[in-house]
C-alpha cells in the first residue's frame, strides 16, 4: 500500500489539456505537521517559474507542508505571469489548508511555453483539498504523468535500532531525460524524523548515481524537480548508523524509479546500463559512460540488438575522456568482446546478440587501467521515439 | 567538368564490401609533381591508423603526391595490424607510382572493428593506378560514398590579379557527423600555387564554420579527414588581397559541400541554420547552437513542422551557454516568433508552419543582447534515420 504515515494525498481532474477527456492532471500531498524538506533541481538555465518558487521556499525555510502537483502544461516560458499564476494556486492551497503559502510547492510538467488555465485549474482545488486521504498517494502518482505509460512508485521499510522506518517514492518521466534530470518529477516520503542537514546531503548523494545518471534522449528540461519530505510521524534519524542505513533506503527508492523510468523511455523496449572502467578518474568514466549513452548510433544499435562496438568505442573517443586504444576491454553482458583493443579469440558475435535481445543488460567498456568508474543508464532510440516526438504538440 | 590542373585520379572496384556487387570502393588521387598539402583530422581520442599516418605525413612534409582512399571499411580498432595494412597498400600505390611512401596518404570510411581485405584490395591497385586520367575525378567522388545517397562536388573559379584559380572539392558523409566533423571525408584540390604555411592557414579558416560547424547525429567519427592540395600548375597566390580571394573561394567549396552532407543527412529532408545571437560572445553563442542543433527534441520537431519553441529555448538553457529568459526573441524563417521572452503578439503559428515545411530554412534565437553570434547547419530526426542506423550492418 502506498501510504506513509503523516501525509495525505489526493487527485483529480482539471481539464489541464485541450483533449484531456477527464484525466487526472493535478495532485496534492499534504503533511499533517511542517515536513521537514530537501530538494534538487534543474540545472537548466531556462527554468520554469514553479522551480524558482520551489527553490526559493525550500532554501528559505527547509520544510513544507504541501506539493501541488500539475501535468499537461509545463508553466515554462511564462515569464512573470507563469510566477503569478503558480503563486496565484499555492495561495489557494494555503488559504483551502489554512497553512502558510511559503509551505506550498508548486511543480508543474508537460508543454512549453502555455498559460496555465488557471481558472480550471482554480475551480479544481477544492475538489482536490476535500479528497484528500491518507490512501490518495496512488491517484497522485496517476495525475502527474505525462508521456509516461505507466505509474512509478516504489516503497522500502527498515528497521533501524529505534524501529520501523519507510520511504515511498513516486516519480514521472518519459522523455526530455538527460543528466542533471530531465522531465522528471520525484517525490520521495517518509515517516522518519530527519534534520534538514542529514535529509540534503541523503539526498544528493541519493540522486549523484540514481536520478543524474539516467538518459533517454540527452534533452535537460525546465521543470526537474525532486523534493524529499521527512514528517518526523516515526523514528528520529540520529545516530550515523541509522542514518546511513536510511540513506541507503532512499537510494534504493531513488535507484528503483530512475530504472522505471528509462525502462517507460518514449519508444523505449530496453534498459541498458553503460558501465565505464578504467578512467583515469570517476569524472572521466563519467564523461565517456554519457558519451556512449548519448550516441544515437549507439543507442539504435541496441534497438537493432546489434553488438556493433567500433560505435561504442568511438562515442567513447569523443566524449572528451582520455582514451587508451591499445587498453580498450568491452564486455556485452558476460560475453566478452575485446580485451586490449582486440577482439577476443573466440568472440562468437551470435553471443553478445543473444544478450542484447534482452530487456535489459549491461555493457562495461574499459578504457584504460585507472581505478576510475561510472554507470549510466540508458534506452535504445526506437523509431517509436521519433513518431511520439514528432506528434506530441499536434 | 570536374577537372584540376595537375591532378588525375581513378576508382575501381575492389569488392570491399561483402554484397558490394561491383560497387566502386577504391579511389585515388595523384598529383603530377609534389602538391603543397594540408590536412584536418577528427579529435576522437579513438582514431583510425590511415589518420594516424595522414597526420604524420602531412605534418612532417606539408606535400603530398597522392591520396588513397576506400570506403566500405574504416580500418578503425584495428590496432598495429591496422596499420600494418594502410601502410602495405600505400607503400604499393608509392611503388607503382614510383614516388616515395610518405607522399601518399591513406583514407578510410565504413565499418569500424573489422580488417581490411587486404589481398582484394592489393590486387585492385594495378588496375586503378592504370585508369589515372584527368577525367577521373567524377568517378572518384562515387567510390567513396557510404550511407551517402548523392556525390558531393563543388567548383569555384577564381579570377586574380595574377590569372585565374580552380578550386575543386569532393566530399563524403551521410552519418556519425558531428562538429570538430564526422565520418566525412573532403578533399580539396586546386592549381593555385599556396606556401605551405598559407594553405594550413586557409584550410582552417575554411573547416571552422564550415565541416565544424554541421551536425546529423552529434556522433563524431574515428576517421574524420579533410585534405587540400595545392598542385601549383596554375599562378602562385601570394598577395594578401588574392590570398583572401584565393580562401574565399576554399570556404565556398567547403560551405557547399558542408551543406550538402548536411542535406543528404541519413533519413533527413530538411537543412536547418540555427542561429544564435545575442550571446556573451561567439563561444557562448556556438554551445546554445550546438545544444539546439543536437537536441532530439528539437530535430523531431522539425521532423513535423512543429514550431515547439519550447523545446528550442530548452536546449539552449542546458547548453551551457548563459542564457537570459527575459531576453529570448526567436524567429523561425521570417516568422517573429518571441520577444523579450514573450510570445510575439498576433503570432500566427500557421506561418510558422508553413516556414517549416520548406526543405531549407533558418531560426534565429537571441539569448540575450551580448554581440556573440554562431550558426551550426543541422537536419530534422526521422524514424527513417532509426532505420537506417538499425540495419547498417545487418
Amino acid at each position: 500500500m502506498l501510504k506513509v504515515d503523516g501525509f495525505s494525498a489526493s487527485a483529480v481532474s482539471a481539464d489541464i489539456r485541450k483533449n484531456g477527456g477527464g484525466r487526472l492532471d493535478l495532485g496534492l500531498i499534504v503533511a499533517d505537521k511542517v515536513a521537514t524538506t530537501a530538494a534538487v533541481f534543474t540545472r537548466n538555465a531556462v527554468v520554469a517559474p514553479p522551480v524558482d518558487i520551489c527553490r526559493e521556499r525550500v532554501g528559505r525555510k527547509g520544510s513544507a507542508r504541501a506539493v501541488l502537483v500539475n501535468s499537461g502544461n509545463a508553466n515554462c516560458m511564462t515569464l512573470f505571469r507563469g510566477r503569478e499564476d503558480a503563486l496565484r494556486l499555492s495561495d489557494k492551497v494555503a488559504k483551502l489548508l489554512d497553512i502558510p503559502e511559503e509551505l506550498v510547492l508548486p511543480c508543474s510538467t508537460g508543454v512549453i511555453g502555455e498559460r496555465l488555465p488557471i481558472d480550471r485549474m482554480e475551480a479544481a482545488l477544492d475538489p482536490l483539498v476535500r479528497e484528500l486521504s491518507p490512501e490518495g498517494l496512488e491517484l497522485f502518482s496517476q495525475a502527474i504523468l505525462t508521456t509516461d505509460t505507466v505509474t512509478k512508485t516504489a516503497v522500502q521499510e527498515v528497521t533501524l535500532k529505534i524501529g520501523k522506518v519507510r520511504v515511498v517514492g513516486i516519480a514521472k518521466g518519459a522523455g526530455m531525460i538527460a543528466p542533471d534530470m530531465a522531465t522528471m518529477l520525484g517525490f520521495i516520503l517518509t515517516d522518519a524524523g530527519v534534520s534538514r542537514y542529514d535529509l540534503s546531503q541523503v539526498l544528493a548523494d541519493a540522486v549523484a548515481d540514481t536520478f543524474n545518471s539516467i538518459t533517454i534522449d540527452g534533452d535537460m528540461s525546465t521543470n526537474d524537480t525532486v523534493i524529499l519530505m521527512a514528517s518526523g510521524r516515526g523514528p528520529a534519524v540520529k545516530k550515523s548508523d541509522d542514518l546511513e542505513a536510511f540513506g541507503e533506503a532512499v537510494h534504493t527508492v531513488c535507484a528503483a524509479l530512475a530504472d522505471m523510468i528509462v525502462a517507460d523511455g518514449e519508444g523505449a523496449a530496453k534498459v541498458v546500463n553503460v558501465r565505464v572502467t578504467g578512467a583515469v578518474d570517476n569524472e572521466e568514466a563519467k564523461k565517456a559512460s554519457r558519451g556512449i549513452a548519448e550516441s544515437l548510433l549507439v543507442k539504435t544499435a541496441f534497438a537493432a540488438a546489434d553488438p556493433n562496438w567500433g560505435r561504442i568505442a568511438a562515442a567513447a573517443g569523443y566524449s572528451g575522456a582520455a582514451v587508451d586504444m591499445e587498453k580498450i576491454s568491452l564486455s556485452i553482458g558476460k560475453v566478452k568482446v575485446l580485451e586490449d583493443g582486440e577482439i577476443v579469440k573466440g568472440y562468437d558475435e551470435a553471443e553478445a546478440v543473444k544478450v542484447m535481445k534482452r530487456d535489459r543488460y549491461e555493457i562495461t567498456l574499459a578504457i584504460g587501467d585507472g581505478e576510475g568508474e561510472a554507470v549510466m543508464k540508458t534506452c535504445d532510440l526506437t523509431e517509436e521515439y521519433v513518431r511520439i516526438n514528432s506528434e506530441y504538440r499536434t
